[in-house]
């Protein structure tokens, strides 16, 4: 066997066990939150044939697509999301009772330029309702995706809602032509990052009228709170499909407000503008305070899931960001504050006591503990100092004095100070320890 | 986009809701099973350089594994299992404070023939102990894989035990030149399938004389039970080799039972051969009764972590077969019986007091229930079926009687019984039923 110098592949990471402690973490309270909406779990292939997955997000998702041929000479590809396999999945599934609701967890594969916060591999955390038409279907998926982040304790996280059909609707009523749609939306998209005047000159150098552009920032400049939707019904007035595309959005609103998502985190942003040319109906997007990307997003495709079967299927969905929630949780110190999984090293005071060390750590993981015991044969300061650096709160040590008298010693490895306790007080101890100290 | 019609990949899967909490349930008692122990999660890419993985495990696995050219133009590969991955992360984390105990649990790829029980794409749920010697690493790997059989209910586990070195030396004291080994071993591995004489026909046709191969399949048939290896000692006495191995075992079933794992759930076994090209001392398997296949192995392999830096580095680890596993619990009827995550169905009487139902759903999902809303507009029979195909236990109905007194109607719809409760007994009274019904 050669020695191969190391190496990762750019954009695949390592998550080493502290980021994995995080990672676990995120996914487990978003699990948890799914689940209580009643989603529940699917998994698919990562590999799919490369015709399912082709073509269906436009060139540049082609070219990022990593695609093979297998040893059986079949063009394959590793998916590059979770909806596009979920419009397989319901094709190949059409036993399957509607609405189906699920969550699915998984890693994607994307060929993208490495960058900051931008991986190749990256996992994805999806709740898709397949076969229910607005305005309950879309509320659900709203208010799962706020509940995901106040599970998680980012209760300032603003949840972005907006239409498709409105964006369009307020091109038409400002006279921008539909051939400049996409140019005027480009523009709209780039509001957060550039001033409002280097906006309205690429604006007008597409070719859209200078009072169609004010008109159209300016009504798209609209951020409703709550369900009061008149000030943009006057905006819209005699346009069909953005006036019921409106009251869309105010029944989603008013179902949000019955699943209790509190008013100050949702809001009808008339600028909100994503994926475009995927999405049919009401958007939502997450942001929070102090971090300029999305923290996740979603919205109504109605025309995704139904393509590899003989009809439609509406389908609404969202997708939390957990790449950018670990990264958020690190800012602000919310993430569990654990090195490691163990609670207590179980020390071995000389290889003739490795058994009675063993024997307590058994009874100790019986009684709930995360138990581990040292694998050396190396002195008892060697034993504290592995503890120490691994992170591991506790050390026990069980010499013959304490085996004699059944008790043990138990070191609090980040306050210094040791207690010898019964060896049935030691589960307590250190619960009520860590839960007073954590 | 064109209709492609929609097919899964061979020897790929989907896995549906009730596969996935079967799954799922697995992996979290596992997960907290290996935690309990002290190991750590760890996460590698899927993807690694095509020469990390390549020339590992010989020609044969070099044939299976998925390896493609990515669009940088690098040789890259889909990791074929954990552990060579592990091999190369050891190798980029030099500063990891050893022994380093992680688990990992993920996905491997290899482009096996599809047959009964063989997966293109499956699950691997290992431990590892790196950089610590026999015996205390190879007993806590034993007993950590012992354990999670036990947390799923399997207690007729037999965790079988041999050594390398043992197997190496029976066929040296049974006077097999060491030319022949491979083919003794290859026999001994058979003689679960076949008849012994058949075995043995074969030894002689691979020029084993007649008296080595009785001696040898009479030494590895031993069985011995508890740490009494004196029987396995008058056998190899003379080969210094073989009586360290069998020391070795003596100590590591002797910690095996300082950790508690009981006495009948494992055996030292001089016939278990598995994976002798990649093994260096102690290996382990697991068997269940009416199971042909083992349900997970592992054993130690010093020469393989330390391949990709300037030393070996000792490790041992194992690995559970989850879709074994699986399989065996559904056979048992030991799975979770749910078909859903979901506890209860909250109807919408009518579109108008579809809010008041979301406010219900929304305070029982804040007592701790799994809560789907009936998405769509249809009448309460029709929900009621939905609730019942989708396996929902219970659905709760809030008219408006119901809502003038606070109360809501609970329909058992396993039982088919239904009684009326206040809002707030809701909750309890879901639990206790299904404590009591499951």
């Amino acid at each position: 066997m050669a020695k191969e110098k190391p190496q990762v592949l750019k954009g695949m990471r390592d998550f080493l066990p502290q980021q994995m402690i995080a990672r676990n973490y995120v996914i487990g309270v978003a699990r948890r939150v799914f689940e209580s909406f009643g989603f529940e779990p699917l998994d698919t292939p990562s590999i799919e044939y490369a015709e399912v997955l082709m073509g269906k997000y436009g060139p540049e998702a082609d070219r990022l697509l990593y695609s093979f041929e297998d040893r059986g000479g079949r063009r394959v590809g590793l998916r590059y999301d979770l909806t596009v396999p979920l419009a397989r999945f319901v094709a190949s599934h059409p036993e399957l009772t509607r609405p189906f609701k699920r969550y699915q967890i998984g890693n994607v594969w994307r060929g993208e330029a490495p960058q900051e916060g931008r991986y190749r591999e990256f996992t994805q955390c999806d709740v898709d309702i397949v076969g229910a038409p607005p305005p309950a279907a879309d509320a659900e998926v709203a208010a799962v995706f706020y509940a995901v982040y106040h599970a998680l304790g980012l209760d300032d996280v603003l949840v972005r809602l907006n239409h498709r059909q409105l964006l369009a609707s307020a091109a038409r009523v400002s006279g921008v032509p539909d051939p400049l749609h996409a140019a005027a939306f480009r523009g709209i998209d780039k509001l957060d990052k550039a001033p409002v005047e280097t906006v309205k000159a690429e604006m007008a150098a597409a070719g859209i009228e200078p009072g169609s552009a004010s008109r159209l920032l300016e009504l798209t400049g609209l951020r409703i709170v709550g369900n009061d939707v008149s000030e943009a019904r006057a905006y819209l007035a005699g346009d069909t499909e953005g006036l019921a595309a409106l009251d869309e959005m105010a029944r989603v609103i008013d179902l949000l407000d019955g699943m209790g998502v509190p008013t100050a985190n949702y809001l009808l942003d008339l600028s909100l503008a994503r994926g475009l040319d995927y999405y049919t109906g009401p958007i939502v997007e997450a942001t929070l305070p102090g971090f300029r990307s999305s923290v996740g997003g979603g919205g109504r495709y109605d025309n995704l899931v139904g393509m590899f079967g003989a009809a439609p299927v509406p389908t609404v969905g969202a997708s939390v960001g957990l790449d950018r929630i670990v990264l958020v949780l690190e800012k602000r110190g919310k993430l569990p504050a654990q090195k490691t999984v163990t609670d207590v090293l179980v020390t071995v005071f000389n290889s003739s006591m490795r058994k009675d060390s063993l024997s307590l750590a058994a009874e100790l993981r019986q009684a709930g503990l995360m138990v581990e015991t040292f694998l050396l044969d190396r002195g008892l300061g060697k034993q504290f100092a592995y503890a120490d650096t691994r992170g591991i709160p506790y050390a026990i040590v069980l010499g013959p004095d304490e085996l004699a008298e059944g008790t043990v010693s138990v070191k609090d490895l980040v306050a210094g100070d040791q207690v010898r306790l019964s060896r049935t007080e030691i589960a307590d101890h250190v619960r009520r320890k860590k839960g007073i100290d954590g």
